[in-house]
């Protein structure tokens, strides 16, 4: 039987104001930051021992696992930074406020933009600054893979290759992993581990900075799953993270 | 031409205890903190940028590149994390305050211990707590691998094939690279560098947390070298890492 312990990063800046985040690299708030060094603390509470991590390329998911290793005490763990575990790409919404979003375009279309699985927001234009192809971390891509905007299918396309072609592997070779990442790059893997329907996996709410782990078969196939640390404070932040979309109240 | 960085990590809580590190996993003081960061600071302002850097197993090391790579925004920065970039291995003398080993076997055999090319400290036990045979991070390595004391001339012969393997073919490959390392794993790669003899390369001092900068040409030999920063500072530094071992003066 394997382990596997996914961590969606603390909480960001760009959470906080509730705003539509996607590449954009902000950094963690000092809540994010305190939940991060409390992953870090249960694990290492718990027993958890790793070999590997996985993290994206983005600030939020590095920090967050550099500070549950910080707490571990494995500073020393080998770290995998890979891009296709980024954030969703929110193409034209980066950067604007949720809730004005809402008001805007009203709940419904926002819901769609976030929780439909293959409806994207608005594509960057490839001109528009905020557009990642002069960005030095993705140097190595060709154009083409680097996205304007996503929804979540294009998501779960490029992360599973992620998956097939390193984690997957890297499991099956005795390894144990960590894996730290985004909301729709953890669905992304959370769907395929546990076929979950296109339409279900939208309503699945990953809170901040709780290790989530998987134990899984000789075949990688689930065999139950589980939330370490303090089971309402987790209630707590699923419920949170599933009202962000929504118009504040006045 | 190519050019490659190197920085010693900044001041541990035993370089400022004065004791005989090595292989302990000692963190940083809050001076080092402030070292790595300005280390960080000095190369983004000189536009510095990476593709990849290489650093120990020890945290003061991974400590000063993190907090380097998260001043410059390069967090998504790869790192190999290579056991054989560590600090010589200090044998039985690890854990020693160096006044008092110095007051104790007298500062002229502190000094051949510290500062002679092939005469290593007393050796641990095997059998020893300080002994790494058990820590994970050591887990992949053949118990031969393993030092229980080292001379440079030891240090030397582990460095060499993190080079030859690893960090020149990097180099070749056209990858601008950062190495966070210590007092001894640096001087074994300046010594290959400036072909610098067994008898001059113990008088080398590497100030904390100072980029040192080599431009190398096609063959990987060096053009020339210099700190960025403080010249004056670095000076200091210098200086500070001389007289270490020496015993207090009352």
């Amino acid at each position: 039987m394997y382990k596997i312990v996914f961590m969606r990063h603390g909480e960001s800046t760009w959470n906080l104001e509730n705003r539509f985040t996607g590449w954009t690299d902000v950094d963690l708030t000092d809540k994010g930051i305190a939940e991060a060094r409390s992953a870090g603390q249960v694990l290492k509470a718990e027993g958890y021992t790793f070999d590997l991590a996985y993290t994206s390329v983005l600030k939020r998911a590095i920090r967050t696992l550099w500070l549950a290793m910080d707490e571990m005490d494995m500073m020393w763990l080998p770290v995998k930074n890979d891009w296709r575990l980024n954030e969703r790409h929110y193409g034209a919404l980066q950067g604007l406020d949720k809730a004005e979003t809402a008001a805007k375009f009203g709940d419904e279309q926002v819901l769609v933009w976030r929780r439909s699985y293959d409806t994207p927001p608005p594509a960057l234009e490839a001109s528009d600054e905020r557009a990642s192809f002069n960005d030095p971390r993705y140097a190595g891509l060709a154009k083409e893979q680097i996205p304007l905007t996503e929804c979540l299918k294009d998501t779960v396309a490029r992360v599973m290759p992620a998956w097939d072609e390193e984690i997957a592997p890297a499991i099956r070779a005795g390894k144990k992993i960590l894996i730290s990442a985004h909301g729709n790059s953890l669905r992304a893997l959370i769907k395929m581990l546990d076929g979950i329907s296109d339409a279900d996996i939208v309503g699945l709410n990953i809170p901040n900075g709780q290790p989530l782990v998987y134990e899984l078969d000789a075949d990688l196939k689930p065999i139950r799953h589980y939330y370490l640390g303090d089971q309402e404070a987790i209630a707590k932040a699923m419920a949170a993270v599933a009202n962000q979309g929504k118009a504040k109240q006045a």
